[in-house]
């Protein structure tokens, strides 16, 4: 890490690996607008030739901002290296997201991406998933009750997302979420059930998207990589 | 089956066993406007108080055209008696939908429903699925360059579905529709790695929806219905 760490060293190292002639994800939410921050700072002073592709309107209004050339996913096939942050991480590099409401987006991104990074603060790292976070699902609107429904036969209770304002909170794709809770369901056959409801277009379990995660706590910068994905220096 | 049957004998049968008080969905496409035009001949006649739920915007004008009551799906968790059409229909009652480019909402609706009559002509019967028709994916059309190679790696390959015009085929929830071919891929297996896809939003392989089907046939109409089913006279 060079002497860019002390701006934000999370950041910072969650792009230091970017180089020129890279399509790079960029994730949504704070921390990843964060990362989105740190990669402008890199290719502005390393004047790296970098295209990026955005998982939300409100990231690629900021990358934008900033200077970034942002092009269409939609005519993307693949991606070098994605960056993004995490609601939730377990200790098999298990992962809640969808807290910005963008994890539909994200997730096709990430499975178009050769590498994924995803950072965090250490209270984010749970024993168990569904500790600290609800878990969101994103559904059809045209389903909500039928699809609400369902879910409360899987034993999964919870609340549509509002805006602060008191709306419906709508996705960049026009899809609503429900915020649900779960206890004692088994991660990846909960995944499983929900990709196979019909008008749920997406939910939060992202259990092996993950190829490192960047962990920032009181000792510094941790990166935790997944086994058989080789590490890089 | 009444006298009504000299007008249009499948669609009347699939209709026979609405009554009041029902919620029933309607299907998508040639097929199920016949039915809607049969249950709205049949509520006409005997004054049915039935509400109905449509699984496209072109089914829910033709319904309200011919004077049935509509209401909005979206606030419905349960339907009582679903009617459609099918592109194709194998030997185990599993079918392919699609070709309206409606089996995302169909699919919802189908689930919900206590119920699901299909109706098909005769040639529409095939051994192996996929003979007559292509299989129907919808896809996000922010993963569309993304998810079309993803598609090809599970051997799929197809194209962008379009209207006569020359324009994108645009869903009534704002997808994409890629129509592939398969060829030796165990259905059951295709339908779960499609499920599980990113950016795929649904398809055309419905293969436990169907309680019963309606074939329409030189010797006239067979009811076909699934083992475990109670069928009703």
């Amino acid at each position: 890490l060079t002497e860019r760490t002390a701006i934000d060293p999370l950041a910072d190292a969650a792009v230091a690996d970017v180089v020129g002639g890279m399509v790079v994800g960029l994730g949504t939410g704070r921390t990843a607008s964060r990362g989105i921050e740190a990669l402008a700072r890199r290719v502005r002073e390393s004047s790296l030739d970098v295209r990026c592709v955005s998982t939300s309107e409100a990231s690629e209004r900021l990358a934008r901002g900033l200077g970034l050339n942002v092009i269409d996913f939609s005519m993307i096939e693949s991606v070098d290296y994605l960056f993004d942050g995490a609601d939730e991480v377990d200790g098999s590099m298990r992962m809640i997201k969808g807290a910005g409401g963008a994890m539909t987006r994200e997730r096709i991104v990430a499975h178009a991406s050769r590498r994924c990074v995803y950072m965090v603060q250490r209270e984010k790292i749970v024993e168990r998933l569904g500790t600290r976070s609800a878990l969101p699902v994103a559904v059809l609107a045209f389903g909500l009750c039928a699809v609400r429904a369902e879910l409360r036969r899987m034993g999964l209770n919870g609340v549509v997302r509002r805006t602060i304002g008191g709306d419906l909170f709508v996705t960049d794709n026009g899809n609503l979420v429900i915020d649900v809770s779960f206890d004692d369901h088994d991660v990846e056959e909960l995944a499983l059930q929900l990709d196979r409801t019909p008008g749920v277009i997406d939910h939060g379990l992202f259990l092996t998207e993950a190829d490192e995660i960047l962990v920032d706590g009181p000792g510094g910068i941790e990166r935790l990589v997944r086994e058989g994905v080789a590490e890089s220096t």
